[in-house]
């Protein structure tokens, strides 16, 4: 029973409807090259069999780069296309009952979007809280306030207090951003457009790498 | 490894967009009340864990029952809510993936829709096949052409020639039309509407029930 080593500094969700006609493998190879650290699968109109054809798609692309897979809700397609664990909302399956279907090595991290949702969170089953969103964001149809900076500080402080699980922050985060949102004390951001959107996704990727890695040094020196 | 007993005569397909005020737990319960020998949720705008829990609530309204309950498409609320089985259709998870995931003591149903999809089946890892859609129907949105009684007939004839899983029909089918469906040598009906839409679906599931019965019990004794 061991859970997969990931990296959560740089955490990228995308599905097909994010990318545009250079493809979704492609995107996502070249955002990997530029600094990505995990990928998220993020399908919500793909029928289940294209969804884990896109999955097994995916893995392929990754092998070898050490970035984990995981999958947006669906625990059968995590299941199907074999990938390394799921990302799971409020709304979707419960975490421990995820937990029992994909077992103890497959990765599980459950998006917490304010301090009754942290505090009730399973920890023994998950593997990071994500939490969110920060900012408004047009990639996902939040009908939350988004958290803001202060409001990231406070939710991260408490998850810091309630587990010793990575966290990350979700929602209209860029590189303009980035610094502000990772000097909140998260372990790592995710984004959407920021890096799917660009015209380089490989150097959006690695400028937002170095804002991280900048923040993550200067905690340690601290 | 043994397949639970399941009996393909009437078989009801609804979810909570199929249902008024009275609610799909007790328009389920009255339906097999009436004569409904096997029940397909099948929700395709609910989130995952309202899914699952729609799944349990039917789960536990269908114990004692006989009714065995399978879910459309969704493997992971299948698993998670510990039903019978599921139905899948040709753009879900392939059948051969869903029986690895779910194992032998589980039903496996598979639409198929034309002779080439019947004849690529993978009949191993199915318990029941069912053709359609045969009539046109408001319940689904089919982009394919109706098979009608003749293409019906034809289909079943070749499922038979195939294997010796039991076949079903569905899309249209009314007390009407049941009479002709059975006589093209289908060993069930699906329907949704016809049962779930009707005043009373206790009496509904009855009259259909009557026709699928007098067609069986005719066909034995030719």
């Amino acid at each position: 029973m061991s859970t997969p080593d990931f990296d959560p500094r740089l955490y990228l969700v995308a599905g097909s409807d994010d990318v545009d006609h250079r493809g979704l493998d492609n995107i996502v190879r070249q955002a990997v090259e530029g600094g990505v650290t995990l990928f998220q699968l993020r399908e919500k109109t793909l029928a289940t069999g294209a969804f884990i054809e896109a999955a097994r798609s995916l893995r392929d692309a990754l092998r070898g780069t050490g970035v984990r897979l995981l999958i947006n809700d669906r625990v059968d397609v995590a299941l199907a296309a074999n990938v390394d664990g799921v990302h799971i909302g409020q709304d979707d399956i419960a975490p421990r009952d995820a937990r029992k279907l994909l077992g103890e090595e497959k990765l599980i991290g459950l998006t917490v979007r304010d301090a009754d949702e942290i505090s009730q969170a399973p920890i023994a089953a998950l593997d990071y809280l994500s939490i969110g969103g920060v900012f408004p964001t047009a990639s996902k149809n939040n009908t939350r306030e988004p958290v803001g900076l202060d409001g990231l500080t406070r939710l991260a402080s408490q998850a810091r207090d309630a587990c010793r699980l990575p966290v990350t922050a979700i929602a209209g985060i860029s590189k303009d951003t980035a610094r502000s949102v990772m000097d909140c004390g998260v372990d790592g951001i995710a984004v959407i457009s920021s890096v799917c959107a660009q015209p380089d996704p490989a150097s959006a990727a690695g400028a937002l790498r170095e804002i991280i890695d900048a923040s993550l040094e200067g905690r340690q020196r601290q």
